[in-house]
């Protein structure tokens, strides 16, 4: 029940840390789209761990294989599995996860509701379990590329860092740099600080913005399944994740009615709004301009200093972070958040076929 | 596929403003739950229009009434039908609706979706669907109480004017005041803007915060149905919400870790955590603290000012807003939020008893 | 869980026999279909108690109301809710049923499921439960009609007395008697044996076979949901159904491959099979022959004679049938078995749009 | 979509039968189940291939690997991802498949609905995919086990040759003879017609009986979600599998209410029937007496001799059987059944938790 997301284009994904693999089953893809298994690779390396010097220096290739669901180049509308074996299994000492909750881990909340749980690396937990759903999402791009949506996300924030709004930026820079902040400006100041913060064995949160360009009008259900409502729940179901906003977001409260409202106008025979507010969503349902939002990192748990615990037997520890870890999530972060995105439109895409009769 | 809502207390929502009535079936409810049906009317009453001078004046009733499900005061395991039957139907002016597309309304969207659309107050998109919300609410209300949850909610903004942290006030002064915030200080500043706003013949925004106190530990499902994900896609499914964050939100990013991080301690053989940045939640999962979280509303559409906007035919036309509504919507969106916080906790509840053998 | 049926043409259905009313949403119907109330008269009609002297001769006038989901004699995308309310509430005595668990009906379980269960004519578990999803299947069928297909079915058996195959009938002449049988001969025989049965104070009971035409090719999901997969529960959870069959069923196990493969032809550029055995269906997708299955009915467990059972306390008594019952339950189950096959097609019409890309 | 099965205890398959790969993920499997692997390659060497004269005489070994949700011997709540590698790949001449539909098999449907297909072995459509399925349901017997279920299935006809009824038999022979039918005269005589038939280059049909003991009282959902009609669908989602019933079955039409009515009676404070035409299910419920079905499958589609039939361009030719097929797919689905009907009573098992609050 809580291991797949999506109706239609529904992705189911497995697998912990460092157990023999991971791995996800797309099950909903239509027959007959070419499937560029070079992207799929490129989009998990731009997740992998390793990348630059601001990310963590463990080094996992994340190769992936397909076992089912492609022939000939083509999915075949049957099950697309896709495997990514872990290759840092080594024998590592992780007494110190099996017996103790590290502060705002998982480890209390899934002791406390499974007893038996898989401690290596964070187990289910970790935010390996992510790479499932890039490869995924790099087929649901395939998919939206079909009709023209595109998907790009960049690093906004980094502490309290902040790069100019998207309309203002030109997002094919984003990947110039390693902290993915298509603002070179912006992008220096925040690998400065990321810099910083590893050094005092610290870490930082940040915010990654997404925006969906060439929607077309129609997407996503009224009611319960509005567009938002389930990129929300996407992004928040991201590990770190501590806040969603799309358009105007918690700024938009401050405004009046009369300054956020989105007029519309005819360009030529084509609807469009003069501001956009509203994020490209109206109703729940796209209106056909830029879908932006925001999306909240909090700062990495894992910290290299010593922190006060409690033990499984309830005893009080002191515990500190151990191997390579992540000061700063939102640079590896972008191609997941592209994916949850790309994932939900795909969803939606599927849908609207039956909107009407 | 877009109207159920939930996995094993799930409701699914019908009705448009205009209709004969709207209404709401839950599947799920377990049997022998005893239902209060003044508490039900209690519930509306607090969502329903013409409730205090800073809502719309319009009056409706919204008496509902049980047509299944309940049998001598007590749930019998099967639906539980409530339907609710429009008082507000006479025959009035829609013809600025039925052609027009209203600024940062769905009618645009609707239309090019459906074709086929219910103009009349809205139609389908009218806030009004969420009295159905409000009844269902209630029932997980009973189901949660069974268990010790108490969930509530309260205005602790109003375009810039903010209440204090919830830890610092008392919320069982909520109902207190016509704006629900439970800071009588705050309270008396926030009505007079909603005033001022209203005079203005224009609206604003403002934020719902919701508190949930004694959840056990381990509701929430981790990977795709964390616990906030789900109370995320809950609230951005509300009509005229904009954003969603729990715990330390979208400020935690600004933090480090060091700083972030909820040490936890032994108290009494009990676990807990020093601070509660995480508001709650760990791994999408409960930890036994107090859950929070802001929910983000924009400034309500309907203004009774003159915009410009187009036709359904694309010819660029003047519209402005016609009889009662709201200057502000986060006084009546306060048990709109609570209902779905009780319904995510109440799908939860359910869940987790098959959390083990 | 339990009372939601469909993946994308799906309907929830609530109610009691002797409650207020029961009733039906249908969420998925996409927008644009006429809806032609007389139509859902109709079926229901032929599905009303008290039609025929060999039917129950308890009246009820199943009278519907459409609450939502249709503007001016369109559906609209949104939910289709229909109750109809229950007329035959006078007050009886039900203290037969309230105490004492009938043989081979569902009192026994869902007491103890439910411990809290509404008694009075079945409650829940009352076939009047089906007159909901006539009324969501005359609905379906518009949508078919749309595409061209068409459903019927008819009565092929009561007790020992069995009708020719589908292909030897006129199944335009199935409603020419009170008992569903197209075959003139037959039917009088099946009367005559119905008369005979309610006279014995007894009951009997019969095969309703459904035939399925200009199904396109492509309709069902290998694997889980084929086509008959989805056809066979659907009619598995009519009351008082004890199996189900397509193409050649129980009797094709007793053929040699040689004898039962369904040889490929070319017609004039379409390709069709020389026989039928595959009952229209290979690898659980229709491949455009007639699609035909048997619906196995029990005699109806209500009789007018003395059996023995016990009482919720646990004693030993004596119950009989009390009231107006069916002596044999397919002449109106004729109606059902339709209506669920319209909504298993319907489904499938519906999810077929995203076979390929 | 539709490579989904199950509600709580759900089940993802995929996999062709020539690609790299089959598998499955169980999601829902609660904490702290033993997982026996033991007993999960046992079951799977029961549906293996070339086990037995009477079998296909191709070899695989079906040796299955655990990829997650399993942590020292016990499951974790987390997704239970298993896959077993195809070894018989080799390169065959498969030119008769990929562009000739042959008679009864799925090439043509996929074919129409796909475009893209995988027909190396039959891809997708291959019953090869039920091992995934044998796979789980090992799993959900050793839940069920947990609860005193037990499952057994056996073949109880093979073209017209029948063994007498279950109540006759000793269940515990099954596995003594190459038929799995526990009755040794009807076995031999079994046997010595598919020995005849497989001469005859030619296939039969056959029956598998399934017996589920020791369910407790209340299993299933009534409406939709019968018990009987989860079965039914689990059943006909096998390959070849051409009818369901439960209890009397399609016999139980001849009869009258007054004999086939189960009356009730008292045995010691526990509530039992006399008679079980039931089928130990009562209004989609079980009424803990022994829940039993029949499974009917048609004759194996591929036959070694000449059959007509059309290519994919239309054109008229002749095909025949090649490699080493069953002539008889019964003794083969015994584990299969076993296997769909251990998924469906696990996921009630779990369901039935919210019955009551």
């Amino acid at each position: 029940m809580s291991n797949i997301f999506g109706k239609l284009f529904s992705i189911t994904t497995f697998g912990e840390s460092h157990g023999p693999a991971i791995g996800v089953i797309i099950d909903g893809c239509p027959a007959g789209l070419a499937i560029d298994e070079g992207f799929i690779q490129a989009e998990l390396d731009r997740r992998k761990p390793g990348q630059s010097r601001i990310t963590t220096q463990r080094k996992e290739e994340d190769t992936f294989k397909i076992l089912s669901g492609v022939f000939e180049g083509k999915s075949t509308g049957t099950p697309i599995a896709m495997v990514i074996e872990n290759q840092d299994q080594r024998s590592k000492d992780y007494s110190h996860i099996a017996e103790t909750f590290r502060p705002s881990h998982a480890d209390y909340t899934y002791d406390a509701k499974y007893g038996n749980r898989d401690y290596r690396g964070g187990g289910r937990s970790s935010a390996r379990e992510t790479a499932a759903r890039v490869a995924a999402g790099a087929i649901a791009k395939m998919l939206l590329k079909n009709v023209g949506i595109e998907i790009q996300a960049f690093v906004s924030q980094v502490g309290e860092i902040k790069a100019p709004h998207y309309t203002e930026l030109d997002l094919s820079k984003t990947e110039d740099n390693i902290v993915r902040c298509p603002d070179h400006a912006t992008a220096e100041k925040m690998i400065a600080l990321i810099d910083q913060v590893r050094l005092d064995r610290d870490t930082i949160g940040g915010i990654v913005t997404g925006v969906i360009r060439n929607a077309p009008v129609g997407l996503g259900e009224p009611v319960f399944d509005k567009l938002h409502a389930d990129l929300g729940k996407a992004m928040l179901s991201i590990n770190a994740v501590k806040g969603f906003e799309y358009g105007s977001g918690f700024e938009g409260i401050r405004l009046r009615g009369s300054q956020h409202n989105d007029e519309f106008y005819n360009e030529g025979g084509k609807i469009k709004t003069k501001t956009n507010f509203s994020g490209g969503i109206q109703g729940g349902i796209s209106n056909g301009e830029d879908i932006y939002f925001n999306v909240a990192f909090k700062p990495v748990a894992t910290i290299m200093q010593d922190q006060q615990t409690v033990n499984k037997d309830g005893s009080e520890v002191t515990v500190s972070g151990k191997g390579r870890h992540d000061p700063c999530v939102v640079p590896r972060a972008v191609p997941i958040v592209e994916a949850m995105a790309a994932l939900v439109l795909a969803d939606f895409v599927l849908r609207a076929k039956n909107s009407k009769v």
